[in-house]
C-alpha cells in the first residue's frame, strides 16, 4: 500500500513538478502514460493556452494527470474555472493561501495538493483540508520558499507534524534520493529539473544542454527580496549579483529582472539575457532522456539501493 | 562490513561533530563510550588547553576518539604538534588545503579525515590521500561552504565521484537521517547540533534550551562574505541583519562580529549578544538527553526506519 499511488491511481508514486516553459501536455501526458503523474504547469500559460493544453493532454493519455496552479498568477480564477469545466481531476496549488479555494475544488470533485515550505505552511494546508502536500526543500529549482530549510531537515519535521500524505520535493533526482526521501517520511517524491530537461520538456535546446553541463555550484538562490527563486549562474545571474555588490534597492532589481526573463532563457532559448531555472541535483543530470526511460532508470535504481540497504551493518 | 566502522575500529557509524565551546574531553570520551567515534573540537582551545582535553579524554575512555582541527587555526602547527605528541590516532581537518598537514599526521601513524561541501574539494583530498571525506550539507549549524550544496545533492554527488569512504553531515539528527543518508551513499555520519546540546556538551545550558525550543526556519547562513556561518536566529543576528539592510561594508560587519562572540554565546550563555552556532536539524531537537541515549535511540530509530523499507511498495 502507498497513499500516493493510491490518491492518484497511479502505478509509481513520482509526481511530475508543474513547471513554467517546460511542461506543457506533452510533457505531462508522456509521464503518466510511464506511470507517475504528469502536471501540466499552468504558470506561464494565458487561459486558453491552459485549455488548449488540457484537451491535448486528455487526447494523448488515458492515465490520470493533473494542473499545477500558483495562486499568486492573475488569471487565476479564469485557470480554475476552464480546470472545472475540462473536468480536471487533480490540482497542485502552490505560492499563496491554501484556504482560499481548496474546497471550491474539491466540491468540483478535484483532489487537491499544495506545496509547503515549512511547518507553517503544513499545518495551515491541513486546516484547508487539502489531499496531501508536497513538502519541498531549499535545493528545489525555481520559486522556493523563504526558510531555506531543506529536503533532509524538511521531510521528517512535516512527517512528525501532519498525518496526510507527504510528496517529497527538492533534491531528488534518482533511485537513491527517492529512497531517501521516503526513509524520511514521504509516501512519494516530486521531481522536477530530472523532467524539465527530457525529451518531451517544451523548454529549449540551448536550455538544456546547459543544464547537462552544470557542475555542483552552478545554481544559487536568488532576489530573496522579490521571489526568492533558484537560478543557473549565467550572464543575467551575474548581472542580479552585480547589482547586489552595487547595493541595489529592490527597485533596481525588479527592473533588471523585468519581464519575460524566464520565457527568454527556458522557452527561446537565450542563454545570456534569460533567467534559467533548474535545481541543485542538475549537477547529476547529464544526458536527454524520454519521461519514460527516466521513471524506469528511477524504479530500478530505487529497488537496487533498497535492496542494497540489507548489507548496511549498523 | 562498514567501511567507516572498520576504519576506525568503532561500533556504530556515528562521529560526533567537533564543534567549538561544545565539544571537550567530556563530550569526545562519552561518545566514543557509547560506541561512537567523540572528537574533541580544538578550534576554540589554546595549544596547552587542547593538551589537557587529550589528556583527560585519554583517561576518560579506552575506546577510539580524535580530534577535530581548522586548518585556518592560527596555532595549527602547535596544535598538530601536540596531537602526535599526546598519540591522538584519529584527526578530522576541515577549513583549509587537505594537502598541507594529511601526509606528515599520516605519517605519524594518524588517520586524516577531511570535511569538504563541494566535488572539488572532495577530489582535491582524495589526491592528498586522506582516509575518508566528511561530505558536509547547507543545513549544516556553524561554517559551512560557499556552494550551499545541501545533504540530499551532495551525498550521491560525492559517492559518484570518490571511492574512499564518505561521512555524511549536514541535517542528520535521528535513525531516519541516518537511513536516508546510508542510502544516498554514506558510509557513515556525523552528527553534531544532536551532541552539541546533549548532557556532557560544554555548551551553556541557556544555548541548549534556547535550542530545545527552536521551530524550523529559526537559523540562517549568514556572514558569507567573511565566513559562512550558519546561526540561530537572536539579538545579535538581528543586528548582523540590519547592518545588510543598510548596506554595510565587510569591514563594518567584521566590526559588528567582533571576537569572542561564540564563546558569549554558546560558552556563556549570552543568548542577546552571542554567536548561537547550531544546524537546521535543531527544530526537531527538543530534550536534554546523554550521549549514550542519542546514540542508542538513532540505532533503534535506524533499524526500524530500515525494517519499515521492506512496505514501500513502489
Amino acid at each position: 500500500m502507498n497513499r500516493i499511488k493510491e490518491l492518484f491511481g497511479i502505478k509509481y508514486p513520482i509526481i511530475q513538478g508543474g513547471m513554467i516553459w517546460c511542461s506543457g501536455w506533452e510533457l505531462a501526458s508522456a509521464v503518466s502514460n510511464a506511470g507517475g503523474l504528469g502536471l501540466i504547469g499552468s504558470g506561464s500559460m494565458y487561459p486558453e493556452v491552459l485549455r488548449e493544453h488540457i484537451k491535448k493532454c486528455k487526447k494523448a493519455t488515458d492515465k490520470p494527470f493533473g494542473v499545477n496552479i500558483p495562486l499568486i498568477y492573475p488569471n487565476i480564477e479564469k485557470h480554475i474555472q476552464i480546470i472545472i469545466d475540462e473536468g480536471v481531476k487533480i490540482v497542485f496549488s502552490s505560492a499563496g493561501n491554501p484556504n482560499k479555494y481548496t474546497s471550491y475544488l474539491q466540491e468540483n470533485g478535484i483532489i487537491v495538493v499544495h506545496v509547503i515550505a515549512n511547518t507553517n505552511f503544513a499545518l495551515k494546508s491541513v486546516d484547508a483540508g487539502v489531499n496531501a502536500i508536497v513538502a519541498e526543500g531549499f535545493e528545489a529549482g525555481g520559486h522556493n520558499g523563504k526558510d531555506e530549510i531543506t529536503t533532509m531537515c524538511l521531510i521528517p519535521k512535516i512527517t512528525d507534524e501532519v498525518n496526510i500524505p507527504i510528496i517529497a520535493a527538492g533534491g531528488i533526482g534518482d533511485g537513491r534520493a527517492m529512497l531517501a526521501a521516503m526513509c524520511l517520511g514521504a509516501d512519494g517524491v516530486q521531481i522536477g529539473s530530472r523532467f524539465a530537461v527530457c525529451k518531451e520538456s517544451s523548454a529549449h535546446e540551448n536550455f538544456k544542454n546547459y543544464v547537462f553541463d552544470a557542475k555542483d555550484g552552478a545554481t544559487d538562490l536568488t532576489l530573496k527580496e522579490i521571489t526568492a527563486v533558484r537560478l543557473l549562474k549565467n550572464k543575467f545571474y551575474q548581472n542580479i549579483q552585480e547589482a547586489y555588490t552595487a547595493k541595489a534597492t529592490i527597485k533596481e532589481l525588479k527592473d533588471l529582472l523585468g519581464r519575460g526573463r524566464a520565457k527568454k532563457g527556458m522557452f527561446e532559448g537565450n542563454l545570456t539575457e534569460g533567467e534559467l531555472e533548474i535545481g541543485q541535483v542538475s549537477s547529476m543530470i547529464n544526458k536527454m532522456q524520454t519521461s519514460k526511460e527516466i521513471i524506469d532508470e528511477i524504479i530500478d535504481d530505487f529497488n537496487i539501493a533498497k535492496s542494497d540497504l540489507h548489507t548496511f551493518n549498523v
